[in-house]
């Protein structure tokens, strides 16, 4: 005993260059010391590792320590040691912390970058990893699943750690239940900032998930608090709860296009939070409810305008004797004091009926069975302009008993006044984006079964004595800055980014100034084109923000000479090229723009305006497992092209596709043979409520000889599709569109001469994804 | 307030004749001044029933009470007030008490016995139902499903009841779960004598069902504890557990003929109980898992033989991503320090497994997902007799870990010794059926996650200092008198029934006297006939257990000369008649043995040994909804009837049949024209395991010309089936027979002369129940 103690206490004074002399102290400087030091460490132990970039390091941090003296890992300095490369971290024993990390430049090797397990025997239980960052840590491709942090175990912790930017597939944090010493986990993901996390264009792109379908029988207990959630878009789920008695309070959710799902489990409380939109974007979501016992209070939402799905209160019909991974019926749900201000349409219930698509879908798919022995109590609803739709019925909602909600419709008609009284009051601005009813005289308030355990309201005061309807007690209410970024994630690290000007940077047609300006430009910069021929012979890679725009009113041009099949522009991750008032020409066998076949690890982006594009074999080709937010041509000639706008790789029929928004608008397309528009979603998942494409204003003539299947603009599968105000004219094509009746499809105004027709089928028959 | 109080006073003064002279008892002597004495009834008053009979009262006890003054209705003495009729006894409110009430004769109006509560609303909480019986309640109708105790609200508790004798449809005891009112109830049935329940003959015959697969996502947390179930024979499951949390401890099953079944609803504990059986009966079961997360410790099983659902250890196979309504895969499962003496093939995984049947049943009901994630650890069996098979894999139990698992199996190889260590060791009789292994030496004992939590033993003994694997600690045990009947129930009632000798009542062929000396015969009289001939012009009435038998050798002979259609013997409620050497003849239109075709409220039986049987219609015509544990014809001639054993009318479909075992041993039957033997269960449901069917050493001649379907023997639907050793000759059909081979239909050296064929088809389609 007193050997190995002697042993231990002389290798900690060795390796110790801590300005700390104490022995319990250690500071590592590469993996092998960190593992050797890790290995002895001991209850109480700090290990430091020392500022710097570790590069592909896979730490395993197994250690035992206690309440009173946990085992520490953290940075030399908070923020200054970075994780980088092929690198992870998977921490399991008892009371152990980590501090301070940077995961950046870099991927797992693993499924996960942050895991609380080394192995499925191994857990951690009562561990933490608190003020880390985790940015861009994607893998080279997007359907390479990983999470970045997984919990196991039980009691542990993620607390104000910074993470964003994940653009693969898999949910960015998830709490696995699997196996008995995971439930009852109690977790606590609290005072974190979820920053952006893109589009990633279908489904896996949850910021937090809760177990899954398969243990959604568990307890998990897992509480997810006082977190900052901003532009968290990365599906139509920002949370999905899919597991039992889970905790949601306090967060808030800022412009997020997504909502928190109870998607599978039952008895959710989901608490005081803030759900802020901008009354623009119908993207923005609320809470979406499956199953039963969930208990939606104290929430405020402020101008949600999404619909359906993603309506602030979107209650479900469910499958009658649902499948597990399917939809269960919602019942025994209390939704109760919440405030709703300048929403549209902010309950919704029967949503995802889809009684009419039966005879294209099986019986176990058909969402039928209404919410049940649901209370709709103390709601408080503000309109600054009326809303006469306060409630939209997709299917009755019978089973809900509404009890003492009132609404200022400012006088206009909305329906139901049993169900929710017309009521006159004011607003009080508490702080940004913070309006709170100021009522006055006397209020019915329901109490119902259990409710007397809401004692507290949004901003946590007591509801003993002076309580009321809607999200807030009345009285004096301080602002409590939810917008604070401060207040949330590591302390070291802000995604504010100061707004700098963009160079404008000048170049003219001398041989090779072009490629090299751009390789050498900032983000953000401007290429201003001097007038005449600018000839390429090889492919121009964009991996940042940039403008290629002409300098004069004429439009400059580009001539590219490169091989066959070579693109003019190689979108590369993170590339977003916009391309001003520019004439491009090809050969008739090259591609005016396309991505990376491989390791697009990062989306890009692509908007065309005012340019022409002659003579390439396509206009853009995006491949398999590139994905961009926006893709937009705008006054644009696009002429004597074998192929045109082809995203369609996505054939997994996974729900996945190659781009959000594709507009084109104000465009001339003549001469294009085949694809002219190509835009594919595969699988049939009624989440999956993305692919935008509008077509407005633009002509197509002489398209379309080379079609093999007799389509011209080919949307199968996109969910929103507008096809209006365009001229179709002598396309010798079967059909200018075949949209989806069912979904959001629509066209109008259209003149189409000598080139098909448009025609509607309502139910596409598409594969199950699941 | 004064004045309210002085009325109150008055009225307690004016009505109460009870001795004790306190102005909180009032004693009430029928329906009307029960009401108003429960209407004015306050926390701690104690309402008395008078002693007597209490004919159709609906009572409906609704009050206030409080923790330390309960409102409180007994009877003046336990057990002397009967309520009977058409009656029953809602309670709503909180701590309530009902004492001491005696439910016979009669049934309920509504669907529930005892429920506590009086309307959807008005739920009862902290009440109570204690040393009340409630015996042979049941409806008129087999069909007519009730409940006799529905528990609704939370913290309600029975106890110290005796409650038996259910024969119609429906669970003798449902907590209902519906509503948050209802949920985390930690209801307690403790106590509790569950007596007889008579086999039902198909589905919903359970003694206790905790929730719905409808609510079966609801934390429960329901305590089943110290019960005594004696011969719950109603159907294959005894408990049926379908939400989360509930508690099955310490009970005593004891010749059950079914299992604890965690059927829906997760993370049970199933702890300390006792199953004992006989080693023959192999219809008593032990415990089978559904779901997730249960824990399956200390519990002892003594001569179990039961296989397969009924196996002392059934883990099911699941259903992948299943309906709500069907089988969840078994996952995160511990079977920990259980002690299995004289069962055979304790352990059998992959229960329930059909995949061979998937071109017969659609995808969703194919049972292929194996247990996982499961632990069965620290078990102890010893058998007499080794075992050959002690584990049965009808699927591979390969996601189960199996650590530290002993066995003494008299050196008889069983398989894998991986599994089951094989030992030797003793038992130590501790009391009646009580034998437990005497483990000396060390033992491993396996610590898995969680196990640190299982401090005690079968016997509530400490686990802390001299664990051992099994049900018990080592060490000197003393008996526990499990089956000490007075320990449980009612403290007034006994179920043990004291053994008369049956009188023996001479009868001779003077008119009227054999209907007469029937009649006023005791129940388990024999009815001796003097030789001759008996002319009966009516049915006689059989309401209660009566044997009639010929005084000599010779067959006393009974002619019935009753109306077309009518049957000689009218099998009552409760008729058993035993017919021993008596030959019975008719004019062709009538039946020898019917029963009635309304108001079969209990069941009847039937034993036919050594008559003989001509010229009748009908030999034996069950009607729908009736039912029969047992009926049986050996050694008896059946000749010139127009049918023969006619027991088909349970059409519906619904998994019902009309008696649990027919058996036919040394019979003749010749020149029967139709329905010969017509036994019949219809619906497919993989839990209904009955309908057994005996056909031996019998002789089939001259039978079945008139036979529509062309099938001498109709078994449709009969799950245990076994025809052997007969002779058919001359039988113009096609089929003698046409079994059911995926179930337990077997036949065997049956001489076939000129009588069609036994054909097995190995699975019959079948009507789904569900």
């Amino acid at each position: 005993m007193k050997k190995s103690l002697l042993i231990l206490s002389l290798f900690f004074l060795l390796l110790s260059w801590s300005k700390k002399t104490d022995l319990t102290t250690i500071k590592v400087s590469n993996i092998d010391e960190l593992n050797e030091a890790i290995s002895h460490a001991k209850a109480g132990h700090h290990i430091v590792l020392a500022n710097g970039i570790w590069k592909d390091v896979q730490i395993k941090f197994i250690g035992e320590g206690t309440e009173d003296k946990p085992i520490t890992i953290e940075a030399e300095t908070p923020g200054k040691v970075f994780i980088e490369g092929v690198s992870n971290l998977e921490i399991a024993g008892n009371y152990l912390i980590v501090k301070g990390l940077y995961f950046r430049n870099g991927y797992t090797p693993t499924k996960n970058v942050i895991a609380f397990r080394t192995n499925e025997e191994k857990v951690a239980n009562y561990s933490r990893v608190t003020n880390c960052v985790i940015l861009d840590y994607n893998q080279q491709q997007r359907d390479k699943d990983d999470l970045w942090v997984q919990f196991y175990g039980t009691h542990n912790t993620l607390d104000h750690c910074y993470i964003a930017g994940k653009t693969n597939g898999g949910p960015t944090l998830r709490v696995d239940l699997k196996g008995n010493q995971s439930i009852r986990n109690y977790h606590q993901i609290v005072n974190n900032h979820f920053g952006p996390r893109p589009r990633k264009g279908g489904a896996r792109g949850e910021t937090i998930q809760l177990g899954s379908s398969f243990t959604s029988m568990s307890p998990s207990n897992t509480t997810i608090a006082n977190n900052f959630f901003e532009e968290c878009n990365g599906e139509v789920e920002i949370i999905s709860s899919k597991t039992n008695f889970n905790e949601i309070r306090n967060n808030v959710f800022y412009k997020s296009e997504g909502s928190v799902v109870t998607r599978h489990g039952n008895y959710a409380i989901i608490d005081g939070n803030y759900f802020i939109g901008d009354g623009v974007n119908k993207n923005y979501g609320g809470i979406r409810l499956v199953n039963t016992g969930h208990w939606v209070i104290n929430n405020y939402f402020y101008k949600i305008i999404g619909e359906n799905f993603r309506s602030p209160l979107a209650v479900m019909n469910g499958i009658p004797k649902s499948p597990l991974n399917r939809y269960n019926q919602v019942t025994d749900v209390v939704v109760a004091y919440n405030t709703y201000v300048d929403c549209k349409s902010p309950w919704q219930f029967g949503v995802g009926t889809n009684i009419e698509q039966k005879d294209v879908l099986p019986e176990s798919e058909i969402r039928s069975a209404r919410a049940l022995r649901t209370v709709v109590a103390n709601n408080v609803i503000y309109n600054k302009i009326g809303d006469k739709n306060v409630i939209i019925e997709h299917d009755k909602a019978d089973g809900v008993k509404f009890k003492s909600n009132i609404i200022n419709n400012q006088g206009v008609t909305f329906g139901d006044t049993d169900r929710i009284k017309a009521t006159e009051f004011e607003l009080t601005k508490i702080g940004e984006h913070i309006y709170l009813p100021k009522l006055t005289g006397e209020f019915d308030i329901y109490q119902g079964f259990g409710f007397e355990t809401i004692t507290k309201d949004l901003f946590g005061n007591s509801r003993a004595n002076k309580n009321a309807i809607g999200a807030t007690v009345q009285g004096e209410l301080k602002d409590t800055n939810i917008l604070d970024k401060t207040k949330y994630g590591a302390d070291w690290y802000s995604n504010v980014v100061e707004t700098i000007p963009p160079n404008v940077i000048e170049v003219t047609t001398t041989k090779g100034e072009l490629e090299t300006k751009i390789t050498t430009a900032k983000s953000g910069d401007i290429i201003s084109l001097n007038p005449g021929k600018y000839y390429l012979s090889k492919s121009i890679a964009i991996d940042k923000t940039i403008t290629i725009q002409s300098k004069e009113n004429d439009k400059a041009e580009i001539i590219f000479t490169g091989a066959g099949n070579t693109p003019l522009f190689e979108l590369n991750p993170y590339g977003i090229l916009h391309i001003k008032n520019v004439s491009l020409t090809g050969n008739g066998k090259q591609k005016a723009f396309s991505n990376l076949k491989e390791n697009m690890s990062n989306h890009f982006g692509l908007t065309v305006t005012s340019c022409d594009i002659n003579n390439f074999n396509y206009v853009l080709k995006a491949y398999k497992q590139t994905f961009a937010q926006e893709i937009t041509f705008k006054d644009t000639a696009i002429t004597n092209c074998e192929n045109g706008i082809e995203l369609s790789e996505e054939t997994n029929d996974k729900g996945d596709y190659n781009v959000e928004f594709l507009t084109v608008e104000n465009c001339k397309f003549s001469n294009v043979n085949q694809n002219v528009i190509d835009y594919y979603r595969g699988g049939y998942d009624e989440s999956t409520i993305g692919g935008n494409l509008l077509v407005t204003n633009s002509s197509f003539s002489n398209c379309g000889s080379k079609e093999e299947n007799g389509i011209l603009l080919n949307t199968r599968g996109i969910v929103n599709v507008d096809i209006s105000n365009n001229t179709f004219k002598n396309n010798p094509v079967k059909l200018v569109a075949l949209l989806w009746g069912a979904k959001n499809n629509s066209h109008a105004n259209n003149q189409i001469t000598n080139s098909g027709q448009i025609k509607v089928e309502q139910n596409l028959k598409m594969k199950l994804m699941y």
